[in-house]
């Protein structure tokens, strides 16, 4: 390791003295630890922590640094995970016909927003390979026959293994996921519902919205989960409208909020803020990146 | 009628020439129209006005002007209703343990905020009393008990009879009310429920919102209807939340939101800005008062 | 004229029975009035109306209305505008090093989303042609040299007359336009300010923002007018931040908020939403469109 | 010290191992961390720590604890203060005429939101004295008389030092204080600014508002420091506003907007979520409290 941001992410059950054993750990291995966040959840007694440590200077492998790790990690039964931040995570973007959050996502990761390579746009249609053409991204139409909704997903799931994708971005893909989908990719798949869960679950929440009379209407990045639209919520937003929009009205509206909510859950993610517990996500702050 | 402020709500059927036709009738009657505000809803084809007449210089009486009005609105099937602004409408707030709501109402009528006398607080309870009283308001403990629910709902709507009772406010009453309760006061009744409806309809949204894992939280003002929660919507708000909020965290964020959504709401029915039809509230904006 | 949608714009000192009379003569001329929208400044004593017709059966000519109107318009001292709606305004975009809203408009354009074409994108620098040639819009070179700024400008201001530009959008062009400039396109020039307007005028808004300390940063879309950051404010918005963010992080933050301000405001704009007096934008809300 | 939860309060400047030594430091005296929130300001390159500490079970006395933290603090040049919670801090409300922000404060600190004694009411008019007399909290009437404002001042101070207080609230008061009074209570006065500062620092921020033709106005919570408005902000909130507002709707508006953000500064203020620097307000967020 040289001069990389690592990021460790650990839960656990609650214990006193967590933090000074963890931060100890890494000063005592050389580390600057640029940021040190937690969050304790004092209802389930539980203890999550995000921290991020400046390697310049050490000279400790990743096989030792994890192997040394495990022995303070082991008795105190920590999940966690580590990312040395030496790799942009690769991403596939999944889409039918809607195309104001690709192009929202394509045009961020050009400009250098979102730390990753976009390495294909896989599609059930045929309408949106212009959209990545014009950011030379690879187009894969893979449309899904009457009867070989199976045999559509397992091409998917290729594609996906073969190219060592790392995140799955379900960007308004109106194609429901199987459960042997949802669960190769576990916390790896990111949706976008256009509606502000849990109001309006399943399809058609413009629509809806319109008919019971909301005042407010949003949307919520969310992990995919076996149960539609019931993963951890990673992010929301929502806006005011009024009696004068029509669901044509709202869906246009919406657009804006989806587009949003979707990028900062990406970015959340890409940037290791988030640990899933409980099928809630912890997402914490950027903290001075 | 003198220099008052009258407001007509009308809704009807869509037709050409609605807006030439109304203003015309009032200009011709010599009022000067403050503000016209109108709503076509083209999805089911029905027009909503809401108009704000200034009566100065007229010299027509309540009687005339009414009866020369509907030889207009009946054969274009107006629904309409005429507001002179000559009476303060009372008003009585129904709580049962919590106090935000009740605070915050009475605090805002005291200052010349709520066009309204507030003529009585009803409570299951007799906890609130010390608030009612510092402003000194009437305080009517009608508890429910046991198989009596009925006699209680009973001698609430004769108390709000007796006292010729205008609007009837929910702030935080923890009772359901009957069928019979809720028609005898359409569109008379307007209830706080704590969240972004039609999320968490029903009991404990806090708690569910928490268990959810929500990154918003809200609360929704409605006027109730004999489906719980179902009314139409006239103001909802909402507030961002993380994952450290614990359910007593988000009662005490969503206190807040309660209090400013359901004076919104009330205000808007007090200023006659609200049309309901089809189970939805076309709410005007205020225009210049 | 024919099925289109005619949009007239009117302000003038206040008068009673103004939405009776101009309401009656579009009804009288055959018209169906698809919203009709005003607002009384009893401040100022003045009084706007925005007026959607269907001309949708009937036979008169531009000429002739326009002519009928002048003498409903004259002795009652109407500012007013019509526009038909049967042709696309034609928009230019001045951009300089920043893209994101250049993107953004460009794919909002592309998506049916802004009604316009966008005839050409003008820069002082050459950076951002690719961004403009994945879009296939025409890109125009032109840097301020050293002592020929005026020259720059004349080119500048050829180039927009040539191609009947109606609507110059500065999507953060970093370059201050003379006087000679601003008067030749008054109330056609939009400009997006990262700063919610009048904090932070100037240069390096989100620098300062910093330094101050302050909880929220915003943008603002405004009619450029010769004094700097002083013109009418079409639409502002702002994000929370913490003390943890950097100009840096306020820079990517503010970018979102800049985005959809401008796209707001240029919307309104291309909608004939907005009527400028006394240096202020009334921009009225959309209405059933 | 028993099962008090203590609160310290750090920043020095930034130096590896930081949050190692101070978490080693109080887990080694038998505490238990109940939050440890950090912030390395990177341009400044400071640091700043809030740690709140379960004292159970130790059996250390507050002599002992502050003498061994400082060997700790001396050496890294710690700015640090310390509280036990073990005292309910003493709040004075400064008021001139208007209401509601003395309304909400007394109602929250009945309702136990905010953990203080409210000790008195100051006003230069004796106009609010009901308010207080409601809630039963003294009134002083301390009028500023021409040519002896001076004389006014040293009253209140007198009357601030005699009751112990240890925050000055100046919820609407309408007096600029001296620099001799501000400098007594230094980051112990929050003052409430009826704008989203810098825009509109001074006098008649909602008329200027108005006649800027601004589409947001808002409030802004901050220490009073000699310059007038420029002090350390510690919240601020917006809400959208429409050319449609005089003035007098801006203020109706606004008033909901300062008692917000008022109530929730004086909160994190009385939480020690606050460390002043250099001007500028590090607000931590609650973490589980």
């Amino acid at each position: 390791m040289d001069s990389q941001i690592v990021t460790f992410l650990i839960n656990c059950p609650d214990n006193k003295g967590l933090v000074a054993k963890i931060t100890n750990f890494f000063y005592s291995k050389g580390f600057n630890i640029l940021s040190c966040q937690q969050y304790v959840n004092s209802i389930e007694n539980t203890y999550f922590m995000r921290i991020r440590l400046n390697a310049e200077g050490t000279h400790i492998s990743k096989k030792e640094l994890e192997a040394n790790f495990l022995e303070l990690a082991e008795p105190l039964n920590f999940n966690w995970s580590v990312n040395y931040g030496d790799r942009k995570p690769n991403v596939a973007i999944l889409v039918s016909h809607t195309s104001h959050c690709l192009y929202d996502l394509l045009e961020r990761q050009r400009e250098g927003d979102l730390n990753c390579n976009i390495s294909m746009v896989i599609s059930n249609h045929d309408k949106l390979r212009p959209i990545a053409e014009m950011f030379n991204i690879p187009y894969f139409y893979l449309p899904v026959t009457k009867g070989a909704k199976e045999k559509q997903e397992d091409e998917v799931i290729k594609l996906l293994n073969d190219h060592k994708i790392d995140l799955i971005i379900m960007a308004r893909y109106m194609q429901i996921l199987s459960s042997n989908f949802i669960n190769s990719f576990p916390e790896r798949i990111i949706n976008i519902h256009h509606s502000f869960l849990p109001a309006f679950q399943g399809a058609n929440p413009y629509k809806r919205a319109y008919e019971r009379g909301v005042k407010l209407i949003g949307a919520t990045a969310h992990y995919a989960t076996e149960d539609l639209d019931e993963g951890p919520i990673i992010e929301q937003g929502v806006e005011r409208v009024t009696h004068d929009c029509t669901p044509k009205t709202l869906k246009r509206i919406g657009a804006d909020i989806e587009r949003l909510v979707l990028a900062k859950a990406i970015k959340c993610h890409l940037q290791n803020q988030i640990i899933v517990a409980n099928n809630r996500a912890v997402v914490f702050p950027e903290s001075g990146e």
